[in-house]
């Protein structure tokens, strides 16, 4: 199943229309994309492999997805930590943060020590809108994801790669691999260098939103906040 | 398996709380009911049982979970239709409103009429914070749910019935039984006189807020956002 990307300017309007002609919330949008990333972690790595995930938040809307993904692991049983280097500014994410703090869920100061005792790592440090070039500390925290022996989701995109080419050709991130990609609303132009399980979320887009950005309709199956697209080494 | 219930009073002092000090907004919340009540629906009237599904939503909170539901059930592959004659002020419903229209869920102005060809009812007119007394159009519209020949599924009340003391001695609603009641964060005390299936939704309680409360922390499965709890006939 082939579906087409989205540009990063294009997933930028496709935002600002959401907001703006949508009628959606920032809320709104953030909590069906951070459901959907639960659900795909639900789907390819079920609390029996383990329940330890290590969710590794950016400081923009790529983080908050992230951090509504581990309160919605916590509810599952999972034991979600965060490690949030550069919180983000706006006030959605403190509240996301004091939702997780009342839930027991750890934010965790030593990466390299949590890296030890997760069983998967969720990469929400970059979305659509990244254009590097990485800032500390996640050059360093990449190097540690891209060389970790537990599998690793990417949200949106595989932090460190550019969205429209892909791997960087040297440095942090240049074999970065992770096992499994949620795209949010579309694929990033990316995504034609992944090699694993690809997941599209966000099944809140309108017939209106797929036509003005030229997008396929992905079928989702029953009340899934997910689809499965592509599988390991099959190039969409 | 016996839930308590929770008291009008508790659960608008749990609702403040979850805003006050959960870190969370009207908007997370209403998208999180609204998604049990879709849920709810497909488990017991799934898309093969008829699709046309008419969504009866009240004035304030209740009705806006009714309108997140009806969004969901359109992107299930439902084809919900709205009867929201005395809309909400606070301007979340009018985008809840303007989310339904960018899918073309039709707004329906002749109830009779959209009752004619539904094959669901979904009753989310008056939840825990309903006082009384039923003003127009209300009781007619009760009456009308009461007598109709399809299925009804109720959000958090049936409505008519008082929080406490159940139906009505009289007049609209002193015979309204729905089929199916999605009880949210909690039952409500009514729900004794209850009897069908019995779901709980609101998977996003802290053990904080449920001792607070002195509430049961339900098992719900894998990622559901809906426990039943409680089936025809059983008294809870």
């Amino acid at each position: 199943m082939a579906l087409k990307a989205i540009s990063p300017q294009n997933a930028a309007s496709l935002d600002k229309d959401l907001m703006e002609i949508g009628g959606w919330s920032l809320d709104q949008l953030m909590e069906l994309a951070g459901l959907s990333v639960s659900q795909a972690v639900y789907r390819v790595h079920p609390p029996s492999s383990g329940k330890n995930v290590l969710v590794v938040c950016g400081p923009g809307n790529n983080g908050g997805d992230g951090l509504v993904a581990a309160r919605h692991l916590a509810q599952y049983g999972y034991t979600p930590s965060v490690y949030y280097p550069k919180e983000g500014k706006n006030e959605l994410y403190q509240r996301l943060k004091t939702q997780l703090n009342n839930l027991s869920v750890p934010f965790v100061s030593d990466f390299s020590s949590a890296l030890k005792s997760t069983n998967l790592i969720i990469d929400a440090i970059f979305g659509f809108s990244f254009g590097g070039p990485l800032r500390e500390p996640f050059p360093s925290i990449i190097s540690e994801i891209e060389s970790a022996s537990v599998p690793v989701l990417s949200v949106d995109a595989p932090s460190s790669w550019d969205i429209e080419a892909g791997p960087p050709k040297e440095g942090p991130g240049a074999k970065f691999m992770p096992q499994t990609l949620v795209s949010l609303t579309a694929p990033k132009p990316c995504v034609k260098h992944f090699r694993g399980r690809h997941f599209l979320g966000g099944r809140f887009l309108t017939k209106a939103i797929l036509e003005k950005y030229d997008l396929d309709c992905p079928q989702y199956e029953g009340i899934d906040q997910v689809v499965e697209v592509g599988v390991k080494g099959e190039r969409l």
